[in-house]
């Protein structure tokens, strides 16, 4: 539904004849708490502020443009047209945290017309919805402007004060880097870097320079997250802060040779977005991201099933095999993956992940050599026809491993060959990787050419009905509403780190991701570990998993993905059965989702009913510090009765000290129960709710 | 056959125990006309010098390399072992001028260890002919080396005096230049290049830089070419002159981020060759660069056939049709490629070439787009089903166009679909091109990644059984050895150039491209204009043909190609039917070859055996005078007689007045006649000699 009318809250000033020559055009959000307001100087500047409930969220703010062909700025601009309207539907996702998901917000679309006299026109369209606000530039068709290259894009986000922050350094090809919380004017990117040691590969723009997304906490209690959605045909947006003006300026990804984006009218740039609230938890349920993009392109996604899946990975992270054959360690032997199918079948899991199956890895990273993996040529110790056979007799299916190097190129080449292959073998989920500096050289992961190779993987999956988890990739930023068949990617630190030898996973880590990495869609953070000394194989690994078990069990909650691993081995897992019980049932997709409470960097705590049953699970984490939370059940159906089982951390647990002290508890609960949630330091809680 | 032997004239001075510390080791060719000297500095430089007949060819000149990864030089050596070895065999290509080729050498292996002690050894390995030297470097696999980055190749080239130099402009994306013909101190490639007015894209590296194959004409009457062979997995050699010195050094093409070539061992480079002579016909009867590639890889060729074509190709360049669809004048139509076949089958001619088949062609040039073209998709016009039936009923094929415009990532994803569709369409040969500058942005056509990528497109047409023509692709460099598929490339200024408004193809370009851009391979320059004037259908356009008729004719024998095109159109062939005969008449693949006389510049005689028959067929060309040549016809067979048909200018004829005057005259002859060849400005005289 959409209706076209010219909102109440529009004001305009006309001084000029048949153009808005000195104007403020505003829109409220549907519930008048977020007003947008854009203003046209005499100069031809237009700038954009944003206020929430009367606070200033964001200054006036500067729109605009540098292109380096045409070579001209597109920075001044007479405003000829504006358009209102007012749009509220609600929509369904193919799967997800909620079965139905309401779109609704009132848009503001100017037309600017290039002050300079190039006849160049463009729309800046701004949504704004009750939970915040996007915007983006649209370049139409037209007869000034046909293919362009941007050589920056001149967007800003002035903050009214300085703010706390919680931000990483801005790179062109890692964001698997642990947050920071300062003011905003203590950025030190470089710094922070520097400290970062086992990340593969870095490429840090500078002291000032911060990724989204970006999160604010304000001194009177408003939380804003600064985001990007539905990144397409154009770089990653990551920000320059002026710590003078408190002014973040889009810092867009280059390319090989300097420039950020190839485009061809009619074309638009990624959303530029803003959550905010003066709840936590409200941030945490936006579904701002998802609405800002466009619906699924998938006509009958049936074959799209959310799973969970353990695998050959963990091990070759603590050195109990290797991804190589060479060296007498290779993982993905025909015995060994026969012993995962063995463990899945027996305890309901999907698919069984892969690594190292492949010829090649004797010598696939770091000399960015184009041609390492063919992705159709087994280890002869790997006989894949037979295990294909014997995963289906067992009703369980191989996860297929597409690790690129980064050598995308090579991986673009062969892309159709190893999807057949993997439609011959009966796999349909692939996880790919690119893990490493970019081919073609000079190329990074988060650029535009990267950004629509990963469209093109989704749609060639899509294709060849294969569901994709990516890693290594570009931040997400919704586009699994517009292609389901991405379920999840990586693209942040990943519980693989907890194997790291220098920072490793800060306890506190999975209390920001819910508010940062997790609001762009589904990630594959692989959780689950249930042996927190990671020497088992190494006596020399000094590295420690540092949660509790408890937590590691309510990241399967409070971090949502449709893909979700039971990471860690079968033999650890078959040493704490009755704790292993929970991620056997906890399910991987849901009617609904409750934040009942959250705070960045401290806890979070989320409810969420199974798809399709009367079941809630609950999951609540704690940063550092222990802490106990008081809860109503009040998500419950009312009248009901339900079994609660508690997969709780024991008195004494800690995740320095007694990390897999856990206690298993059941109590009958209704809807007006209430529960204290005692979390040791590092610890959590993860509540399965039968309804009786 | 291969005999390791220490040769004759292996000159040791051992100084060092155990390794070579200060010494020359010296190779002479077969015939002893050739001796290269190395020569070990005590401090480790090692330089090269050539002779011939005594007299300098290189000064001692300078080896070695820089790499960037490991960060290290390799120009001071210890000699820790010296190889030598004597060649002599003979094969037989798959097709070309001649039906057995002698590679008859003495080889020299010098094993250089880094005198800086990083471990890294070298050979360099010399392989001296009775007509030239070619020598590469190699890099065994070994514990210091294994992945490296090459920086900078050291090789240089010193010559003995400031010699006559045809030469063309440095430049890594193009080799569509006229030469100059200036002392080598004289060379000002910066300001040749400007004089280029119409060439589409243009990479100058420098005004001291030029191109190879660069040759050189000595005052006391040697030819010198210098040149490389076997360009595989490495960028394309140019060269920087220090006029100082008349050094000339490897400039190797860089990549996107300025590296050269990414290697790992064993890896070797491409040879570097000089062919030398006294004699200007010997040297464009060396097969030194053949005999230096590998032989060929495809083990059953017979479905490799040298073939003419005609096509829809010049009626665009002249402004007849166009290949976009949009605009009303579309070639590529059903109608109209009828006619072609039509014509192909009456007049014998095995494929009709179909340029602006696809869709695509409304835009594809001049702004980096990388998504153009599908390279399976017709235009709605174009019923290529019915086209593929209509041929097939006539017997002819027709030859499909792959337009990459320089997308090559584009072209690489697309490539096995659009050799599918070839098979489907029965259709066994492409023609590539690559017009604009290249994706992935930032690398060269003459880069290490482009070259990589004409290799792929040699060994997958192969596997679809698909000749390939490919244009705008670097300098060949006798791969055709490797990929007789591969039959012919461009990579220089060939007839299209007679359209162009600025310099056009001067009389003198086609008597220099046999002794430069031909070393290489097959030229598919697409002979066979009959009108001269080119204001058929828009009568501004004043360009003009710069041969007469004859001259068209002879090109076909001084020009080798097993593709060779009848480029213009029916309607102006019709008009000279007598003369086309001489078109329709000639092979395209040889017995033997004859290079009876020739003067870089100046004039090209050429006689070739046809394969397999009896008739001889002779072609001369002259530059922009009038010239008589006396001919000796002791190639044809002692004895026998031959029906001589004379193609050859009319007494007034001249390329600026009166291009299309010829005569054709029937005479007999046997090997004793004599014959003098009166050839107008910018003329020409084809031959073909029927035994009788």
């Amino acid at each position: 539904m959409r209706i076209d009318l010219l909102l109440a809250s529009l004001l305009l000033c006309l001084t000029g004849a048949g153009a808005f020559a000195q104007s403020v055009v505003s829109v409220n959000s549907p519930n008048r708490a977020i007003r947008v307001s854009v203003q046209t100087a005499p100069t031809g500047e237009v700038t954009y502020a944003v206020r929430y409930k009367n606070k200033p969220v964001l200054e006036p703010s500067g729109l605009g443009f540098v292109l380096s062909k045409p070579k001209t700025s597109l920075t001044r601009f007479t405003m000829t047209r504006v358009d209102s309207s007012r749009h509220d539907d609600t929509w369904k996702p193919v799967w997800g945290e909620v079965s139905q998901i309401r779109n609704h917000y009132n848009e503001l679309a100017l037309t600017l017309l290039d002050k300079s006299g190039s006849g160049i026109g463009l729309l800046v369209r701004f949504r704004v919805f009750d939970d915040g606000v996007g915007f983006r530039y649209e370049f139409p068709q037209q007869t000034a402007l046909n293919h362009f290259v941007v050589d920056d894009e001149r967007t800003q986000f002035k903050l009214a004060s300085d703010h706390q922050t919680f931000w990483m350094p801005g790179d062109y090809d890692s964001n698997e880097y642990l947050y920071n919380t300062t003011k905003l004017t203590q950025v030190d990117a470089v710094a922070a870097a520097d400290r970062e040691k086992d990340t593969a590969l870095k490429s840090v723009i500078g002291p000032n320079a911060v990724q989204t997304p970006l999160l604010f906490k304000t001194a009177d209690g408003l939380y804003i997250s600064l985001y990007e959605a539905a990144v397409l045909n154009y770089p990653v947006m990551h920000l320059q802060l002026d710590k003078k003006s408190l002014t973040l300026t889009a810092q867009l990804v280059p390319d090989a040779v300097g420039n950020k984006a190839y485009l061809q009218t009619p074309a638009q740039t990624p959303w530029r977005t803003l959550i905010i609230s003066d709840k936590a938890t409200d941030l945490l349920a936006s579904k701002l991201i998802l609405n800002l993009n466009e619906p699924s392109v998938i006509a009958d996604p049936s074959w799209i099933k959310p799973q969970k899946f353990v695998g050959m990975w963990w091990e070759m992270h603590i050195g109990k095999a290797t991804w190589e054959k060479a060296g007498g360690k290779h993982g993905a032997n025909t015995q060994n993956v026969k012993t995962y199918i063995d463990f899945a079948a027996k305890y309901g899991f999907h698919g069984v992940l892969v690594e190292g199956w492949n010829v090649g890895w004797e010598d696939w990273f770091g000399n960015w050599k184009e041609d390492v993996f063919d992705f159709v040529t087994p280890y002869p110790d790997y006989n894949l026809d037979s295990l294909t056979a014997y995963a289906q007799s067992k009703g369980v299916r191989l996860i297929m491993h597409h690790e690129t190097s980064g050598s995308v190129t090579n991986y673009e080449r062969r892309m159709d060959a190893a999807f057949q292959f993997m439609n011959k073998e009966g796999i349909n989920t692939v996880k790919t990787g690119y893990v490493g500096r970019i081919i073609p050289r000079g190329e990074h992961h988060d650029g535009q050419w990267m950004v629509n190779h990963y469209q093109r993987v989704a749609q060639k999956a899509a294709q060849y009905k294969i569901m994709v988890d990516s890693h290594e990739s570009a931040h997400p930023t919704g586009l699994h509403r517009t292609y389901p068949n991405w379920m999840a990617s990586e693209a942040a630190r990943g519980s693989e780190f907890n194997n790291a030898p220098t920072l490793g996973i800060t306890p506190e880590h999975t209390t920001i991701l819910p508010f940062t990495r997790m609001l762009g869609g589904p990630m594959d953070f692989t959780p689950g570990l249930f042996r927190f000394k990671l020497n088992q194989f190494e006596s020399s690994r000094t590295q420690e998993v540092r949660t509790t078990l408890a937590k590691q069990l309510a990241l399967y909650i409070t971090l949502y993905s449709p893909l979700q691993m039971a990471a860690d081995l079968p033999e650890n897992y078959e040493k704490h059965l009755d704790a292993f019980q929970f991620i056997r049932d906890v399910p991987v997709d849901w009617d609904d989702t409750k934040i009942l409470a959250a705070e960045p960097g401290d806890y979070v705590v989320v409810a969420r009913k199974a798809k399709g049953a009367a079941n809630w699970y609950l999951g609540a984490i704690t940063d550092e510090n222990s802490r106990a939370l008081p809860l109503t059940l009040d998500f419950l159906e009312p009248g009901k009765s339900y079994e609660a089982v508690l997969y709780r951390d024991a008195p004494d647990a800690d995740w320095k000290t007694n990390p897999d002290a856990y206690v298993i508890e059941r109590k009958t609960v209704t809807a007006k129960s209430m529960l204290t949630l005692s979390l040791a330091k590092g610890g959590g809680c993860a509540i399965q709710f039968v309804r009786k």
